[in-house]
């Protein structure tokens, strides 16, 4: 059996670090825990990174956009051609992406995997042409093998090219009408979850729009049933190009030993799969906040996920990641930079 | 009847500047409302400001310190001199807020309103000296009436410091070892609840000083049984220094027109407070995060306050609003920046 480069191993913790971190979170000059999660945070961090005082001020982001063949049964609000104009969007600034990768001063790069609309190039965006978007999952495969393959390396190499510019934290979005539908039936086999328990609005389907979504995602279920379950068959089955290039993204994180920091539904849902391809995975990724699509909180419990945000976000494009980012940033410097109790000559508490 | 300064009006919000921001959220390139809470957070910021366009950029902050004389009770687990000690650590740079201010580059006033334990002068502190700390209001009341007024107006002189320095948005904080006491103590009072509802371990007590600290707060409500209930009564009979300080700097930012990012547990208090002097207030506060303290939810629903942030924050000296100060600034900017449906040529979603 020959191995993919996926299953490689990933970067181990350092515990001698986090031992480290951990006895100074307890001399810094505050009640022990009052920093609450990010002291827990601050910790992993140091684990992670091999440093007792971990930092992640470089960061880069990269928007993964593709189409989904299953948006002919019309299971989104918007129409398809939105993929590729929000594909300019991201690229001239307009997006919320590209608000805040602006304000965080983070790299951001756009990657087109491959639009229904034939696109024009676009200046600084790179364009893969995997496909006019995915096959309609309900007719078979939404990808071939080739496309998974070339998707999950598209996403492994936006992480190389990241740690080339010295990256210290890692965001992933995606843009893709259709694609909670996608994500949806994705994580329903592989949770072996019903449909119900996970189907929503996405961008904003009424309730008539979300009985065809959940009606799609059944039939769909029912035809690509596995035993066993393979992920990577999965993927090929329900998936999408830019859930694919997340999946390869995350695992590359956890391999080149880069934090992700992961966002909403669909890329928490591409960290799952992230996860069941190659375990230890797991430990890299941070999770940015709890969206407002119902799948997205049974995908965090199944990935036992603490999330820093509750903003009832559900926009995608890494937009909660970055929303997250000024706290990851903040709790590093809180770390790294408050007094001790010697330091400050403070009284510790009362035995 | 003669009107106190607190008792004058605040500043009425514009609801054409609501209007138009609320427009203009209809009309950015995202489906409507993705961007959850931080939507409604623009548009409520937009009428406060009176621009469709609000801005958040110039931030100031104060740190209000004094000690309580309820302490010789045992209700802390820290001692009182740490008051004393974390003013000097407010100063050179190792307190949490230090480094949050340095980081969020924000201005940061640290008021010493009267410490126990008597303090040199400290270079960079404003030293008020309203007294040695408060009375134990296990024996009478904790403040006198002249006190109440100068700590009122010691927190109205920051905000109009702060104004002249043309400032966006106004974060209290606060320091004072024993304060949860007097906080949840005030907040039984004024929302008619019992101790056993509210109290919590504060810095880190104990199970055994937490029923201490709840017998303390039994004792102070029976002997302070105020009818009819007038917060002005009620904050010299049980408050501190710190706290009338922060009720005197909400209202002056109602009336001044600064929005305001209220802290934790005991700045929530203070804000009720605010609120129950002059209920107009209540539009120009907007609250941080939820902490551990369980008083803290019991206050925020009394005051049907939507918090940002909910990460089990339990330090105070402004430390969860700062943390929240990145949220709030990147609200303004994608509703500021984004680019609309029109501008982007970007189809909006399908009738």
């Amino acid at each position: 059996m020959s191995m993919h480069w996926w299953q490689e191993p990933c970067q181990p913790l350092d515990h001698v670090a986090r031992g480290k971190a951990q006895a100074r979170q307890q001399q810094l000059t505050k009640p022990a825990g009052s920093l609450g999660q990010l002291e827990q945070l601050a910790i992993q961090l140091a684990a992670l990174q091999g440093s007792e005082r971990p930092r992640v001020e470089r960061v880069s982001i990269a928007i993964f956009a593709g189409d989904h063949g299953v948006v002919a049964e019309g299971v989104s609000a918007f129409p398809q051609a939105v993929t590729g104009q929000m594909l300019r969007n991201f690229v001239s600034g307009g997006a919320a992406i590209s608000v805040l990768a602006r304000h965080l001063q983070t790299s951001l790069e756009v990657i087109d995997l491959g639009t229904a609309v034939p696109l024009d190039p676009l200046p600084g965006v790179l364009h893969l042409n995997l496909g006019a978007g995915t096959a309609n999952f309900l007719h078979g495969p939404a990808m071939s093998a080739a496309q998974v393959t070339a998707a999950l390396a598209a996403g492994r190499e936006t992480v190389l090219r990241a740690q080339q510019r010295g990256c210290e934290l890692y965001l992933g979005g995606e843009m893709g009408i259709g694609n909670t539908t996608a994500a949806t039936a994705l994580a329903c086999l592989l949770l072996e979850r019903p449909a119900g328990a996970l189907v929503g609005p996405g961008t904003g389907l009424d309730d008539a729009g979300i009985a065809r979504k959940l009606a799609v995602i059944d039939s769909a279920l029912a035809l690509h049933r596995l035993r066993p379950l393979e992920p990577i068959e999965a993927l090929a089955a329900l998936g999408g190009f830019e859930i694919a290039a997340l999946v390869g993204a995350y695992l590359a994180c956890a391999q080149q030993g880069i934090v992700a920091l992961v966002d909403g539904y669909i890329c928490s849902v591409a960290a799952l799969l992230a996860v069941r391809l190659n375990p230890a995975s797991r430990e890299w990724l941070l999770f940015a906040h709890c969206g407002a699509e119902p799948g997205h909180q049974v995908v965090l419990a199944a990935l036992r996920a603490e999330v820093l945000l509750d903003l009832g976000l559900r926009l995608g494009e890494g937009s909660g990641a970055a929303l997250a980012v000024p706290l990851l940033q903040l709790a590093c410097r809180l770390h790294n930079e408050m007094a001790t109790f010697a330091e400050a000559a403070v009284a510790e508490r009362q035995a």
